[in-house]
């Protein structure tokens, strides 16, 4: 049976935010007393006990709960200093407090994700560098398409990871802005200072209207949907291992700490990690979404609704840190199967295109040139052949223009290493965009 | 930094599970001696221990955490009882297992959910029948429209809590269905009695399709589907209840427990739970939005994935649960203002309907009445009146149809009380309404 | 530039509810004229008027557009009929008159879409029964786990249909309540008859109060829920088959119409229509999200955001259908390569379970048995050996509880065949769910 | 019953695409040229062709249908300049092809949304300069809390849009990257030259990995995130012009073409588009829903299901574009209603923080202040006073510190005009922010 005060309350989800709160509040309480606003004597009592207080919560106490963990610090201040803890909340409201603290912890967190991408980067990085020789069959709609370097591979969710860091920097932009001025909605007129205020606390900018100052979560939602990204790469990332994992194409192998046992199949090794890692980017998705709704058609200024703003956060924030955390050893101690790589790649008809192209470069339109090569494949389908296999004069009664040439262009690490287009898979061209990422990060 | 095996595991949120994983296991158990799997001996020691393991789950002693609930069970049966416990995996595995007991857990909570709902719906009886004399202003596009019985719009939301137990009786049917049996994922072969089970445990049917069994979680999606509706039904609640409670209009009182004061603005009485019961839909809505992405496009059967259906319906129980326990004694506690909405009934111009119904009574069609009035209603509005005050003279320059009745038809209490066609707002249907709930409930 | 007029109107979706409307507004005139509240003439004039427009609509004309569909027909009836048409609006508002039209709309898809899923399971079970001999590895984790029929799989989606068909029978029956004389909100004073009405027009039951019918859309909730989690299902569908059809599996074979070529690869055959079916399912789950929001927090009665109802369920309703019909051919002209299927079972140590449960049968607790077992697979897979190639000795190293009854049990099909618990994959099992499920469809 | 080439096909949503296509095919023609991959004189005649259909689409005509508008231009090129037309294709795919036709298009609609946007900037700023001396009610939880200046209010809406702005700017960056070039998935043999490209199309940069180019869709996630907050604005501007418009409260006047009347209530002025401006946001959360299902666990590179990337674009596009369309005239021509709201002010003991906050100047901690003026507001309510009503030895009953100073302080718009913190709604502070905003648009 939940109590009215207990619903009311916020204790149980928001303590994360007790050292960010504690910092803003000295900083607040110093610029009081700069200002003239309260008494120098009672600043240094302020000043002195919440910083008492931040020590015991980076010692990992527990502030004693109350309503919700500003109340509690509040209500520690003044069993610790007594009455005059009540000239802090000069000035100030619990408006802007609440979401002064919830900004420098956003902030915080992105700085730590973006170290984790950061990291994760670097492992697919050094991975694409140890393969780099490494043939495989580059899909499209899961069916073999063009044989691709493994390093080329790699690279492309490096640079997913690194799009997902450029958006981060965007994001934390808007989340660095300071509302504490803002007081409940209106302003105050009291004669402070946000600006100094933002200077001590690392803020980029200050508040351009107090209205929205107390009721803009707009950060949470790009912050959010910035997760889901995240979590949509690990996920497409998560169905590459578990797809290639399968004993039937045994592409890679992934290291026991991420693989579990059946309590019932003795011969399994499942992917569990990385289907965990994909199962967990609808809950992303869905904090997204709460949070969308819980601020859909919200008047101005601050309503109560915003409490609900943290748990979608803080679940996220939670989920996408652990992702990335087993995601970096994970890739880490990945073993490809450059073997299987490669006979998938005999299999597959992969370098029909480079035949194809190859018409094109002795004078014959694409499209007709296509028309070609579809002839000859559907004729090594029926029977069971690859491209290689079919004999010359099966090739020149498709057309007389195909010759002994074709064999050179059919082989399949060739096919790779033509495609020197920028961006494209050929060795050299893989290298610089190693080359590229690592300048960038 | 979270470890792989920290990440795997899911102890942090399914001890909720233990009684349900208790009981099922032994019925199991019991099943495997009756039907000469295990030793009568050995069974009677799993039970025995199993048995233990309730009681003090019971008594709100924890299990001591594994990597799940369920090992942690089998590691507390082991200590308990030593090497015999490792007969009761026989014929089972972790996939149908894990599945018997969520079900068992949704299923007691729907039981739950349903008796709060009930609850909630006796308050809204009760109120409708203490107010029944009440006439207020019935809104359509948040504009007064015509008048109507306060206790019309209690029955409306009485109604919409009716459909939503309707639906959990419908969600429970397809809950109730037990899985185990399927094993891993194909059944067992050893002689088990899925139908005994189904007995001892509750449920209504036993599974067609192992595959099925082992990898359907269309149950949870329906669920949340179901608790998603009920917090838009408390939205739409929440909502009338902040409107209302706006000084400017004082249509309602809500009592103290349910209201909470300001930091910096000592008038101010925040309809804060009304506020939070709105602010947590979203919350529920990304739950299940989290599950149907879950879900999408998992091959069978069983993936690891399906370990993260439980945060979101968890979280969605906990969430309607809470609102449901706060939103009883609410209701029960609310003064409404009669006066108040009386008096914004004069103001709207309520009764401009009445006047057009009794032109067409008079031979007029409906669409030139309407005419008529809106020219009366354009005529006073633009004067400040009411259509009381509106001279006769003036509604007959508008058309000589008019005359003295139009007076006696503009009498709000009486606009109200001719609304008679079933499930109408006139005394006579509404006391009609409250019956047949009654009787339903 | 859209127009504030552009802007409020609908008619751009709404003119398919144009046969529904017109055939309420028939049974509304009648009504009238039965209760006395219009003169016989103008009632018979008025029916004869729209039921010429609805032979029009049911020919394919077109109803020359207006703000809505519903003033387009008024003003279509205007205009073959003259002012006598102005009485069809008596006792009736467009709140009641357009939700009336939209429940007939949907009860109407969901029987069409009932046929569908009514067609696609009956594909599901004529293909369960041609290939009932087909053994497969059975997946769990994407990881090959134990040997089942082909049958066996193809049942299991048969019966998540069958859920689906059931849910929708669940659902209508909300559906299908007659909600017209509300009128705008209230009810109305004249004597209507809707229970009359909801007899001619195939209504189940008739509203209970006015207020909540003219604002009830739970009704849409439930129906894009029964709608995602059909798209689900086939999302699920339509994995199989892209990982089934990858040539390096091999698995099965889908038909020309539902692949195509690729425009630069000539050799591709890509399961087109396969991942539309899974790509499409974000939308009618974006379609359910979209209508949740819609309804939140919307105070009582109609507002009109509710216009807004229509574009989600006719986007998923189309969709759906669409997919339903692509779906239904595909799986009937699929060739399942029953040789790579049974390859696929040797490879995998899909029989190592069934070793296990035959030492529990001998007498060993599961979790040793377990543990056994998985020493012998450990062995085979470092030296690539199937469990059959194990020589018996290092079985007997294993333990001396081993011996040549092991090479029995690793039989595949027997394995299949052994697993006879009711909803196993074993033939009789199959077989049995097999008629089970054509007595009810 | 949808076939499969129809089911496969997309012309019926892309159409809209044909202007860039053609564009970017132009340009891809003329570099084939350059870099001597193709005949100068097929490039002449393909370029011709092309500009000749540009204009045609440009004029309005319509591409003859094929399956999607690329294949469509395609074969109406072939119809126009003969089997030369086969040349284009060359050295590209059509998975490069589409997504460089999206991104332009996208790129080509966040300009027009950001030129909505900055009109819809000015109308609140220029209602804000008008405005400036009215007074009204600032609100936190729907409650009076303290007089702000009407325009402050409509700055906080300026400033949410001008964030939305900045977010566009920085989508913009990621959508505005070339991926031609990537061909199918790996690049290409051919020597193109993708960075004369981009600059001729307007690309700020060309692709980095082929893989990543050809499957990449994150620019739609950002987008359709961007585009939910610019709705989630709207939503709550719609949400203070539904309540404030209510004739309770009588705020606002919409003017005549964005409100509509009622078919059957004469006297009604339903304030429809703001309603459909927030019954609309639902539908671009669901297509943020949509697209982030879509892309989750998609294997590299293109699948088809991507192909389901436009409509939930095109469908927020045009919302989007509708709602401001109809939102700038809507702001334009609202009439406030100065008297009503300075009414509301006296009604709402707005001043009441005032009373404390003049305390604390007095040398009272804020905590304590706050309890003394909270009895006196306690006292007021009881009897139904203003606080200005307030006899003075109630005052001082409360506590001695009260004096003839509380009535100047209760002055409700000096308590605006005192609020002179930045960002407060002091006029001074106010009209910094309208300076410093004109600056920046």
């Amino acid at each position: 049976m939940t109590k009215p005060e207990e619903f009311i309350g916020s204790i149980e989800f928001d303590h994360r935010l007790a050292p960010f709160d504690l910092r803003a509040s000295i900083v607040h309480a110093r610029m009081l007393v700069r200002q003239g606003i309260i008494a120098p004597s009672a600043g240094r009592k302020i000043v002195a006990g919440l910083t008492g207080l931040l020590k015991d919560v980076e010692k990992g106490k527990r502030i004693p709960p109350a309503e919700d963990i500003h109340f509690a610090i509040e209500k520690a201040l003044f069993r610790r200093i007594g009455p005059v803890a009540g000239w802090l909340h000069t000035a100030r409201s619990r408006n802007d407090q609440v979401v002064t603290a919830f900004r420098m912890y956003v902030r915080d967190r992105i700085d730590h994700i973006d170290g984790l991408l950061c990291r994760l980067e670097r492992v697919f990085l050094v991975s694409a560098e140890k393969q780099m020789g490494v043939v495989m069959p580059g899909h499209t709609h899961l069916q073999p398409a063009q044989p691709i370097l493994l390093s080329h591979l790699l690279m492309a969710y490096a640079w997913m990871f690194q799009r997902d860091r450029e958006r981060l920097v965007d994001v934390r932009k808007r989340v660095n802005v300071l509302p504490l001025g803002a007081a409940a909605l209106a302003g105050t007129s009291f004669p402070i200072d946000p600006a100094w205020v933002a200077r001590q606390l690392g803020f980029g900018r200050i508040l351009d209207n107090s209205l929205d100052a107390v009721s803009d979560r707009d950060f949470t939602v790009e912050f959010l949907s910035a997760l889901s990204l995240i979590m949509m790469h690990v996920s497409r990332w998560a169905e590459e291992l578990v797809i290639g994992s399968n004993p039937n194409l045994d592409f890679v192998w992934i290291a026991d700490p991420f693989v579990s046992g059946s309590s019932i199949m003795p011969q399994k090794r499942n992917p569990d990690v990385a289907e965990l890692m994909r199962g967990k980017t609808g809950r992303v998705y869905g904090d997204l979404m709460a949070m969308l709704t819980l601020l859909k058609a919200q008047p101005l200024a601050y309503n109560r609704d915003m409490q609900e703003d943290k748990p979608p956060v803080f679940d996220a924030v939670d989920l996408v840190e652990s992702v990335l955390d087993v995601c970096i050893p994970m890739v880490e101690t990945l073993r490809w199967n450059a073997e299987k790589l490669a006979d998938a790649c005999r299999h597959g008809f992969l370098s029909a295109t480079d035949v194809a192209d190859e018409l094109v470069r002795r004078g014959l339109p694409f499209r007709q040139s296509h028309g070609l090569v579809a002839g000859v494949v559907a004729y090594a389908r029926e029977r069971g052949l690859s491209l290689e296999d079919v004999p010359l004069p099966v090739w020149k009664k498709q057309s007389p223009r195909f010759d002994r040439w074709i064999y050179d262009v059919l082989s399949v690490s060739k096919a790779a290493s033509h495609r020197t287009s920028p961006g494209g898979t050929s060795p050299v061209r893989v290298k610089e965009q190693i080359r590229r990422l690592k300048r960038m990060i």
